[in-house]
């Protein structure tokens, strides 16, 4: 074998690692709770214990990204701080305190002939997660799957690779420590586009991709991978404001959407305004997000108030995840609707009302992962939901749906147990 | 518009189909269960009245068939009788007595800030269902999408497109005559392969792709596809005889699993008999298949007797659908579940014993779909299972996996009502 890594010898380690996994996944399927928890907390100790040897792998990659002149946001998202690393432990310790949904019965009955039928949760198997520059998610996603009883495949930006190369020994030492086998959590070898096309024809070996990061990145697996893939994460999110709208709650509830964090997926990227509660909102509204430096691009009603630039159909496209909002008046909840089917991602959207006869009409003809009613589109995150753990949020409408948590990561399996039962 | 239709032409007709599903089905999302059922009743009332025109339309399908060469069971698996008709009403009016999916919450609860969260389910939106001969599929699949609320493209097979497209032009009539959008039924135009594959890549326009039929479609489907595919149908199954098996119980579950029907997936294709009462058990099954015309293909063991063929890795890896079967003996209970892991396409496999140690760990170490203990492997079955209407039996780990009724044709949404609430 030469130095040279060709794109058959990537494919070849790559399904050498999936392999592995699939074989460890069989017997973390049948570990107990108080096996992974005990995993669990050892991981996050260990990465307490080797916070030094994480932080100066991950100044490395620090040092290679400035150099290379990646952006200063790119550069914050990639650096982990004593902070960062101690809360990628407690992320371990607060998995450790869920329950395990592999074995939950999820429906179960005797049939008129008294063969005995259960769903159970069962683990997918192997998990691959690609995922870009932050690699907290490297620890986060590790803990997830091995709750859930998958073995996952972890394929971290190149940016991030000491890092990660790291932080995955010391998962898998401290993994192998309570006597788990440690291939239950490994790093995908090759930093080319390589190894993540291996990875997305891995079928047979991978039981379901799990794609977080960017726009281009979720596209080219969705439409690449032969193995299964859940998407997650683009939210071209719409807060409307109806005729009915409380307009103090529908001004703090843009306001947050928009900024209180923009860089997430959750975040809203447009706002539409019903045209007879135009008048008295929209010169709130433009004062309001203007003050808190947000661009508006708006439609010519909004155009007409100063400082609001002219939005294109491309705006309306836009995940801006930046302090933009494209903005337009509608001249009833069904243009709204109409907009909303039209430009949104199905991420998150929702309605500021009073009026229980448009809220249900919103709800049922808006098909979005989550459809909010006079609460602000930031409230769609697993942590929020009270599911302790996300892996992320799904968009897509097989499988899962809005953020998924423990439960998401698992499939089911039908138990029928008869005493000689035949047709 | 020449008469020779290009693959970009094909391309062009199966997108403006779905364009036109896709506008049905925001109608047929927002449809009560009242309206779905009278649209089912009415589609089962226009196939009976209308049973003349499918009939001499199937005979078109079957002259050619007959004509072409096509082997007997191809020819009757195509050939609609006044019967088959009379079960394809029957089934629709079935569907119609079964509870709306849509709607129901998954689950719900308070959040600490007081926001109300429910997930409840919803259409997936446009279905596309792409099958081989049997022209029942069209009305079954039909009938289920729509009791599910989603819109369906019927992709079937072109030895049965006069039956297919007399079929469908039936119940879009049906519908209309109850004030629906007929577009929620359609034949995807195209007899080429064009279509199957414009179909394929329909991605925003097809919710979910299902394909129905033997092992190379469904392979081609869920490898060419950028559309989410759930895969079904697949049933390399197995039966493992314990040691501590009631041979009596393990002698019917043999014969039944394998001899009641054999072109179904979940007939067993495959017999594992522990070594402690291979002596006992053996000249029992053997002569017992043997009776029934099976023939086993054997292991060392099963070739001491005679009548029976050797087995190669080949055999053991085939999913028969004829009176074959292939048969091993195994030391132990782990030797069965390495066994299965290899060769079981992970649809239908049983355990027959009375020991609930051995039961428990087969449950636990065999991923697939059904895990049956002293039962046939005949049972994994919608009908069986009591779901009323089975659109299929998917072998995937993801969204749905085993026996697929109206539950498993939805998708879901989270649904956020508060009070002005932010973050």
């Amino acid at each position: 074998m030469t130095q040279d890594t060709t794109g058959d010898d990537t494919t070849r380690d790559v399904l050498e690692v999936a392999r592995r996994a699939r074989e460890a996944s069989h017997g973390l399927a049948l570990s107990t709770r108080a096996e992974k928890d005990r995993a669990l907390l050892a991981m996050a100790s260990a990465l307490l214990d080797r916070s030094d040897e994480v932080l100066r792998a991950n100044a490395e990659d620090v040092t290679r990204a400035e150099a290379g002149g990646s952006p200063a946001n790119i550069v914050d998202r990639l650096r982990l701080t004593d902070e960062r690393v101690a809360a990628m432990a407690q992320g371990l310790r607060d998995v450790a305190g869920l329950p395990d949904p592999v074995g939950e019965v999820v429906r179960g009955s005797t049939l008129a002939n008294g063969l005995e039928l259960r769903q159970v949760r069962v683990p997918f198997g192997v998990v691959g997660m690609i995922y870009e520059a932050r690699p907290n998610v490297t620890a986060d996603a590790a803990g997830i799957c091995l709750k859930s009883g998958n073995a996952v495949l972890l394929r971290g930006s190149s940016s991030a690779r000491s890092s990660n190369a790291v932080i995955v020994a010391v998962l898998r030492d401290a993994a192998a420590s309570v006597g788990l086998d440690a291939d239950v959590v490994q790093l995908v070898p090759g930093d080319s586009h390589d190894s993540v096309d291996a990875l997305m024809r891995a079928r047979g070996y991978v039981d379901v991709l799990i794609p977080r990061g960017g726009a281009g990145l979720i596209r080219s697996v969705v439409e690449g991978s032969t193995v299964p893939v859940i998407e997650t994460g683009i939210g071209n999110c719409h807060v409307y404001v109806d005729r009915a709208a409380d307009l103090d709650k529908a001004l703090a509830i843009v306001l947050n959407a928009k900024t209180h964090r923009t860089s997430v997926c959750n975040a809203a990227e447009s706002l539409l305004v019903h045209a007879e509660v135009a008048d008295a909102f929209l010169p709130l509204v433009v004062a309001a997000l203007q003050h808190a430096d947000v661009t508006i691009h708006g439609d010519p009603a909004f155009q007409a108030h100063e400082g609001v630039l002219a939005a294109t159909d491309e705006d309306f496209g836009t995940e801006y995840l930046s302090l933009d909002i494209s903005a337009a008046v509608v001249p009833d909840l069904d243009a709204a609707l109409a907009h909303i089917r039209r430009f949104s991602s199905q991420h998150s959207d929702a309605i500021v009302t009073e009026d229980q006869t448009a809220a249900r009409r919103f709800v049922a003809g808006v098909d979005s992962a989550a459809v909010l009613v006079n609460a602000s589109t930031r409230f769609t995150d697993g942590a929020e939901f009270g599911f302790g753990a996300e892996i992320g949020i799904s968009t897509q409408k097989l499988h899962a749906r809005g953020p998924m948590g423990l439960p998401e990561m698992t499939s089911t399996k039908y138990v029928v147990t008869g005493s000689g039962h035949v047709r």
